[in-house]
């Protein structure tokens, strides 16, 4: 009974076979049936917790865990905003696993960092197919940092998006974002630093990810923009860091992804309980409930969720299988004898099963 | 910068090249040196948590995280007593985690299973020496299935044991208790089956680790015992589970290993607070406080810590990068670009840091 351990050779290979658009299209549709059925009966999502810090640095290590179908799923996720600085790291870093709850095996263990853009990002895809508006051509970004490349990814595959608009306060990750973006391949669109107020007064679907400071003002307030504005807003992620001003949520249909979570860690902190409109599973389970929402200004309160990493995952896996790639290692002692802890010691090991 | 993936042919070649002996002095060594040194401020450790379910199998999958010393230890710990009977598998399956709190990288992921039965045997050892009487000779074994092993052994490498007496009352375990010890090399050391009321009355020490059920009456109760008997209660480690008889833990000195989660689910459930004692490490860092419970009754209720498997991995991570065991893998996505989640598929991968 081993464990797939994907390395991140493996993880390469994976997606130069499956292709990236393929992944990320995979990635929002395992999503978008995820939201569709999810029910808080059969999939058990206690809010993530974990420790925050500032030193040795500033930053957190957070577990999320979720149990469904037989399997629990526990991301194990840092957020160190001075990793590109200081080490030439990502700020994410992150694994997931999964556990068999027949037997608390550990099934799996993959690299959580680029699954968490993805699944981050294809959340933003689901929520914009249900809140944004339907022709979105110009989508902004704001934060243009490893997960906006993976926001544009996304949102370009769901909408014919043919202009995106980009800011960072930091000078270096702007200048280099339409390069980074190279990556992705698009075709036909027009990829143009503009400050953050053409951005807003322009912009069809806006995403903010940010690493903006506790405490700091909002990332823009009272300007102009379209009336059917959707915001994803994949920022706001631990107490007291949030990025939109209050006003303009309030001017909003704010959909936290787990109202409970937004409450505590995202733009719903900014809120009161009557002035949150409803989950996005539910908006996706109910759509003709929010029908007065169309044409009007939402936001995607995006948190992020256990659920997300159990769903990528569970992808990722089935990918592995199917191309033969990880390795399965055995990592638990599975005695010959159950009730002999050092019986492993004296038999031959590396049984199967 | 890679994770050292332990698998269970480096972990017995671990053990082989140190020894078992060696390894239990090791580890009851490092952990009575880091409950001397324990402070809630340094080390923080908050209750477990976890998924506790009926279906597909009874259990439960929890996560044990505690931070120190700028590194989080997190063990994913299943606990599934119908695994040895169905599945032929041991009853607690686990992995240890650990990351580095200045970026969140994953270090190191090893087994859990036999890590769990020596830490919380080591931990039964430094409590018997705080607690039990200092020329115990004979050890009782109630519940005589994987973690009683490690309970001998750890026992027998603190005091000079003559007599094990044990009892389980799956007859099946009971029979082969004396031959799955010889493994532990025991030479002069009787070890007898007995029923409940002879281990009580003979005891100096008693180690109780069973599967009890919730609900179900304590093992013992109203027995003669030796005025100074040692209990080490180690199966009570979730709602409603319990060991002991009430009246019994009124009668002793009960030291819960962490108050908080002891009361809720250890021994500790049953009492009220100005019953419980002192918590372990507070025996161990003000020995003379309770020199009126010399020659009394003792109990620790053993609920199982986290900071005992952060010792643990860091023991073995230790002996691992002595003797070059475990793979290294590069699990994250460490793009060569961080603001890129997708330039690794471009680059060459594997760059060590």
């Amino acid at each position: 009974m081993k464990t797939i351990v994907l390395s991140l050779d493996d993880t390469v290979k994976l997606i130069r076979e499956i292709g990236h658009d393929a992944l990320m299209d995979e990635m929002i549709d395992r999503l978008g049936r995820a939201f569709a059925t999810y029910n808080a009966r059969d999939t058990v999502m206690p809010p993530r917790d974990g420790f925050h810090y500032k030193q040795p640095a500033t930053g957190l290590v957070e577990w999320m865990p979720v149990m469904e179908n037989g399997q629990v799923s526990i991301k194990v996720v840092g957020y160190h905003p001075e990793n590109p600085t200081r080490h030439n790291l990502p700020t994410i870093l992150g694994t997931i696993s999964a556990y068999d709850t027949h037997t608390g095996h550990l099934i799996g263990i993959v690299d959580g960092t680029f699954l968490t853009a993805i699944r981050t990002a294809a959340a933003s895809a689901v929520a914009s197919r249900y809140l944004a508006a339907p022709h979105s051509k110009t989508l902004g970004i704001i934060g243009a940092g490893a997960q906006a490349i993976a926001q544009v990814h996304a949102i370009s595959r769901e909408f014919k998006i043919d202009t995106v608009l980009f800011f960072d306060i930091d000078a270096a990750a702007a200048a280099t974002f339409p390069d980074r973006c190279a990556v992705l391949g698009l075709e036909n669109v027009a990829i143009k630093a503009a400050p953050i107020a053409e951005i807003v007064s322009e912009s069809d679907i806006i995403c903010t990810a940010t690493s903006i400071e506790v405490g700091a003002p909002p990332l823009f307030a009272d300007l102009p923009a379209r009336p059917w504005l959707h915001v994803n807003a994949a920022g706001s992620d631990f107490e007291g860091k949030t990025e939109l001003d209050r006003d303009f949520l309030r001017g909003a249909l704010v959909c936290p992804d787990l109202k409970e979570q937004a409450i505590l860690q995202g733009e719903c902190q900014q809120l009161a309980e009557d002035e949150i409109g409803p989950e996005l599973v539910e908006v996706i389970q109910h759509p003709t409930r929010w029908d007065d929402a169309r044409g009007k200004r939402t936001v995607f309160d995006s948190t992020g969720l256990a659920l997300e990493d159990h769903v990528a995952i569970n992808m990722v896996l089935d990918f592995a299988r199917e191309l033969d790639l990880g390795q399965m290692i055995q990592i638990e002692n599975l005695s010959a004898d159950p009730k002999n802890p050092y019986s492993f010691l004296y038999v031959p090991t590396g049984a199967d099963g």
